[in-house]
């Protein structure tokens, strides 16, 4: 790469570095675990990493938990155009992925374009959650909100009206079928909660 | 392990990741790119490890990216007791490197000892700074405040007074050790915004 090449690359990496920056601004529907404000996407992003690191025992022998770090590191990304759409709101998921599709080709398209082409496609594994990797790391995105509202107080269980039922549908089938124990303990967790 | 074991195990670290949600209250001296409110420590950890990430380019042979993320993902745990030091403020550094040994202890303490201990020598790597490693961690974690201002308007560096000789003496030789030729780049900007 010549120099003129080499510097250039390097523009574009800072300016998807400083547009990314706008995902500390992406608010989600789970407050903090001290419940003072909602969590945003970009330290949710940190936390779910950490829980990748914390949690690499209860992976599958398949799982390359460096691949799921990056995974989860940048799967939220696409929301700085297209919004976080909480798990427990009736939505039009079709009409969603489209706009988080714009929102890939839009942010993802600053880099340079081989690693931008990565990116995307570590993004799309994620998304399909088909690879062993995608499937822990999708295990990980939906437990940690359960986790946070345990401690909360209920959060966005409450806003929603959620019931256990719900969470077991939409949140547990997920969390089971890439990390089975972790289900197990956290289920019981939430079954207090719900029972109390 | 048995069944009680692995589920004491699970406990542990479960705490250990409610109890690290806490650096989401922890803020630092430079804002957001908007300017909108001071950036925490969480999503700091997460801006760096995209930043590590994307200029994965910019380190060294020997660095080897996946360690360097997860040191820049927890490198600031400590802080959830110790709290964050602006580098451009005077303060005692061995009191607070005091401070933040008792933090690692209490805090990657809360883990499984094998873990714990594991987590510790990785955050013990950081701050020593001597490992190739270590020393592009810290030039990405130097790094990101200046591209932060910059978008910012000033940010810290109107807070403090910063001259561009003070960001030469205490953040450009950390970035240029561990990272040459992004230092170079990012410099002409600092430069420009100091001249104007």
């Amino acid at each position: 790469m010549t120099p003129d090449l080499a510097n250039e690359a390097l523009a574009s990496q800072i300016a998807f570095l400083q547009e990314i920056d706008r995902l500390k601004g992406v608010l989600r529907a789970t407050p903090i675990c001290d419940n003072s404000r909602p969590e945003n996407s970009a330290e949710h992003s940190w936390h779910l990493a950490m829980y990748a690191m914390v949690l690499v025992d209860q992976a599958g022998p398949d799982v390359r938990i460096d691949r799921v770090i990056r995974m989860l590191l940048l799967h939220d990304i696409v929301e700085i155009d297209a919004g976080d759409v909480p798990i427990h709101l009736v939505h039009d998921s079709e009409a969603q992925a489209a706009k988080e599709r714009v929102a890939a080709e839009r942010i993802f398209g600053l880099l340079p374009a081989e690693q931008g082409a990565e990116f995307r496609a570590l993004w799309e594994e994620f998304e399909a959650a088909q690879t062993p990797d995608a499937v822990f790391a999708k295990s990980i995105d939906r437990v940690q909100p359960l986790l946070l509202n345990l401690a909360n107080g209920g959060g966005s269980w409450i806003d929603y009206h959620v019931t256990m039922e719900q969470i077991d549908a939409r949140v547990g089938t997920k969390v089971n079928r890439g990390a089975p124990a972790l289900w197990r303990h956290v289920r019981a967790r939430v079954a207090g909660y719900f029972a109390s």
